[in-house]
């Protein structure tokens, strides 16, 4: 995916800690090696309108798009020499192309984020029914569960590191390369899986048929620019050994796309209920036995791991766009925990509420899919350009012309897919990145007014200013009465204690006990006719308009969690009035229940 | 309904707007006139059991109960006398009986409050039911609409008064009365309504159905003390008003309960699908035609007004409750509107379950409707008994057998009453009542304890202290920190702002600035590795544990709400924490954007 940003690579991470190429490529490619798992199959299924016989033309498709991907990874490898420092296309775009288009580039990525978490679950669901037939009725829960498990964990916080990723990754790799090797020599399936082939055809073969096809099947490339926003993760030479696991990540997942395709069109897979492609062409090669379902597993494994980038990836873009005043600051909070928590749960509910919009379905999703990636990669190759155009390096022409043209093939592939694939679905990321622009620039002006407000005119340092008159409101002649006096006593020379009765006669009655106890601070009795006991100090704060005053709150803080119950809710209410109806400072001071 | 609080008349209303003897009856009877529209019917439920012929016995059944009635309004006039300051069964019992028998009262009241809304709002949903038979399916949904409308209303706060409710009430005992005396001249029904008849003679005519019927019968009883709870909204002489009004309430009520047995028992009328045996008994008496509608009508509305009495009365029992430590504090908490929210929500969510639990069916709300009444019914007599035993007036011993009887009647019938009918429903009151009365006696244990603790030993006067120091985090320098400081500086002479940096350059690019801009208050710089703000300050303010600290937390408020969710979220986490962790007096004082 476009400017994804890298997951859980510290960038100050010591060196011996840093990603070698084959660490690198475990760490960063597992979400672009996975989507192998879906990719043939979302050609196959936008061919197979033309009838089973389309299908034949999965290998040129997925051939056309081998040839995007290689012009992708070799522009990449200059998006490495370029930006040493990483950073995603949201990055990259803020500082060569300005705000509206790193607006258009974050609105994009958290979309992508969003549909990588929803197609890898819903795909993984899939290979677990494949392998399950039993589970079928029931890959929404599966997808739902493996996203609580997801979120979970990662709201829990986690400590990652790429040589976890390393086996499940080579594991699903081997899977892959096993399948493709060992169907290709069979000659014919070795085994069938699925009900019948659910093939109604509709259209004729066409231009936009194949137009479709294409780009369905573009969701494989996702993921592929994650190695060029995570450079400093890696050992030195960093850009040399980046650019290398660039080139391994398209040299896998180019063989894999092209073998796999090559194995539809020679064994004429159509889309069959209950099974995936994939599971298809497993069952092709391997047979229905214990490898079947080992290598489903490892598929599954395999795109839950590709799902959990994204809880790595969305929200620290969040919380930059946080830092950069276009989201609300909520979501650059970090817990002591180094974890984002705001940003995970609104991942999370966003994928919950794709996965029951489309019953996890992957090749619903499919069709939103490709316009935020393309987006993207739009975004990142013309700033490329206009990196080319401003510094002139040696031969910045030729650069900028490969770069141009990719910008110009990504585009034009977005704009046609936002086309072709409008009623399907796209319409709806159509709506959605827009509104997230507006959402941002809105956010974006509010900040900036704040800003504005704060900053104005010339800042006055704060006189010497005298004392302020300090209030507490007492209840009572207790420990608590006298430790919030006492507190009182420090924020100021001159404080006066407010009771409030509904009966002067009470009222006179305390003022005696007040005297008795001799506190050596001054009580003033109000009458609440209307058994308020909140109204009237608030009132008697609004009369004293002429001095600073601080309204000291006395509270009583049960040790146990489930009292606060039973705690009473006036000093609460009282603070809330006097912060929204006076100018006067607030203080809270708790006394501490040993007891309860 | 033994021991409910009047509800919305307040006790110090002038005189004219006091309640004349009719007036008093619109205003406090309308919950137990309209339970002849369910009572006389659980009678029939109950008989049916028995067959057909069976159901000749509602009149001796309600003969029985009307004898109760009697003992009953007498002895409520003897409550009214001795009592002239109103009251429910709980302030009696806590009077005169102490703390467990009232803490049971209150329980028995709790429950049945949400009974008589449930009863009552099922009872109306029938009645509408048995006139558009088209919404037979919706009996729930009805229910639980008329439920959401008396919350809004009564959250909303209205101003009810007698006379809004004398045209219903009015309207009610008419319907009734001609349906009785039309029903009687016709000599036999004018039309049936409904299914046939739903009958299953299972059961022979035994005492133990006859008693079950009896008990079911006085959910008909409910209310009969809500004038005895009143009496000071009552005109002078005031017990003499209300004891009349008692009187006609009693007559009004034997009157209408007789003459529907009566008529139950002529045309041997049994329960049918769909119709509600008031609504038999109309078309009986008026046919099916225009008359038939506005009678059901009337009824439903009788029937929502009664519910709408525990919406007032509940809430003052509950914030009673409250005032005594009880209950929580907020349910004494009130609005500027004088309504006690919590109450109502709570009465609102109890009768809600209680609704859904029975699919709104009255007959399965009847069992658990008779202990709760009963319980009341036995201690307000059981408290009579104690305060004639205790100040003897003339012929104290007369009064004190009358009670006593009652007494003792009421008691045996709760008890036979919760073993007859355990397994269909009083269980839950068994279990609840218990439940509630554990509640309420370890809330107060937790209110007595911190009452101890407050309390405890000798409470010395505060110390004249000296200044404390006064701490203010600062982000940066603009108007929130420049307003900050100078409330800060009216807290006490000592003033330290405190900037946390993750760099220890930008720490002393800020300390620079800061001597420029000279505000003459120190400047501390911490640093934070870790990127968080608000530990380092925790920390430094827990080091300071030598003297007072007071934390002033400088804030800014957007002026429109929405704007909140944009707020620098680490204010609030700051006071939080400083609240939990430290001994710091915790002050805030926003700074109101004007622009935003």
């Amino acid at each position: 995916m476009p400017g994804r940003i890298a997951p859980r690579v510290p960038p100050r991470r010591a060196e011996r800690e840093r990603l070698g190429a084959f660490g690198g490529l475990a760490a960063l490619s597992l979400d672009a090696l996975s989507s192998v798992a879906y990719g043939p199959e979302a050609i196959v299924l936008v061919l197979v309108a033309a009838g089973t016989s389309a299908v034949r033309l999965t290998l040129p498709v997925a051939g056309a798009i081998a040839v995007l991907l290689a012009v992708l990874v070799v522009s990449y490898r200059q998006v490495i020499a370029v930006h040493p420092n990483g950073g995603g296309s949201y990055a990259v775009a803020k500082s060569e192309l300005g705000g509206p288009v790193s607006l258009l580039a974050a609105a994009s990525l958290v979309v992508d984020y969003v549909l990588t978490v929803a197609v890898s679950l819903s795909a993984g669901a899939a290979a677990v029914v494949s392998a399950f037939p039993g589970l079928s009725g029931h890959m929404l829960t599966l997808a739902l569960g493996g996203l609580a498990v997801l979120t979970a964990v990662n709201l829990w916080g986690i400590a990652e590191s790429a040589r976890v990723l390393m086996l499940p990754m080579a594991a699903f790799v081997t899977v892959i390369l096993a399948v493709i090797v060992t169907g290709l020599a069979r000659g014919h399936p070795a085994a069938a899986v699925g009900g019948a082939p659910a093939v109604h055809a509709a259209e004729a073969v066409g231009f936009l048929l194949v137009l479709k096809a294409f780009s369905a099947g573009c969701s494989a490339l996702t993921g592929v620019e994650a190695i060029a926003n995570a450079v400093p993760a890696f050992q030195e030479p960093r850009a040399r050994r980046a650019q290398r696991t660039e080139m391994m990540l398209g040299a896998l997942l180019g063989t894999m796309l092209l073998g796999l395709a090559l194995l539809i069109t020679r064994d004429h897979v159509a889309p069959r209920a209950g099974v995936t492609v994939l599971a298809q062409l497993t069952a092709g090669a391997f047979g229905t036995g214990p490898l079947y379902y080992a290598a489903n597993l490892v598929t599954t494994l395999a795109l839950c791991l590709a799902a959990n980038t994204s809880f790595g990836g969305l929200p620290v873009l969040l919380s930059l766009l946080a830092k950069d005043g276009r989201l609300p600051h909520l979501f650059a909070l970090r817990s002591r925990r180094p974890v984002y928590r705001f940003g995970i749960v609104a991942l999370a509910v966003c994928a919950a509420v794709l996965l029951l919009a489309v019953d996890a379905e992957t090749s619903r999703l499919i069709p939103l899919y490709a316009i935020g990636v393309f987006i993207g990669f739009t975004v990142s190759q013309t700033g490329l350009v206009r990196h080319w155009r401003t510094r002139r390096p040696p031969r910045w022409a030729v650069h900028a012309v490969l770069n141009g043209t990719g910008a110009l093939l990504t585009a034009t592939a977005a704009v046609v897919f936002l086309v072709t694939k409008f009623l399907e679905g796209a319409w709806v990321v159509a709506v959605i990145i827009p509104l997230l622009m507006l959402l941002f620039s809105r956010i974006q002006g509010y900040y900036h007014a704040v800003e504005r407000e704060l900053a104005a005119g010339e800042i006055v340092p704060p006189p010497r200013a005298t004392a302020g008159l300090v209030i507490v409101p007492v209840g009572g002649i207790d420990r608590l009465t006298a430790q919030a006096l006492r507190a009182a006593l420090t924020l100021g020379p001159e404080v006066v204690a407010i009771a409030v009765h509904d009966d002067p006669e009470r009222g006179a009655a305390f003022r005696d006990r007040w005297n008795r106890w001799g506190p050596g601070v001054r009580l003033e009795t109000l009458s609440s006719p209307d058994h308020t006991v909140v109204h009237p100090i608030v009132g008697y704060v609004k009369e004293r308009r002429d001095r600073q005053v601080a309204v000291l709150v006395p509270e009583v803080e049960p040790r146990r969690w489930r009292f606060r119950l039973l705690q009473d809710p006036r000093p609460v209410i009282l603070a809330t009035l006097l912060r929204a109806e006076t100018d006067a400072i607030v203080c809270t001071y708790p006394y501490r229940l040993t007891s309860r």
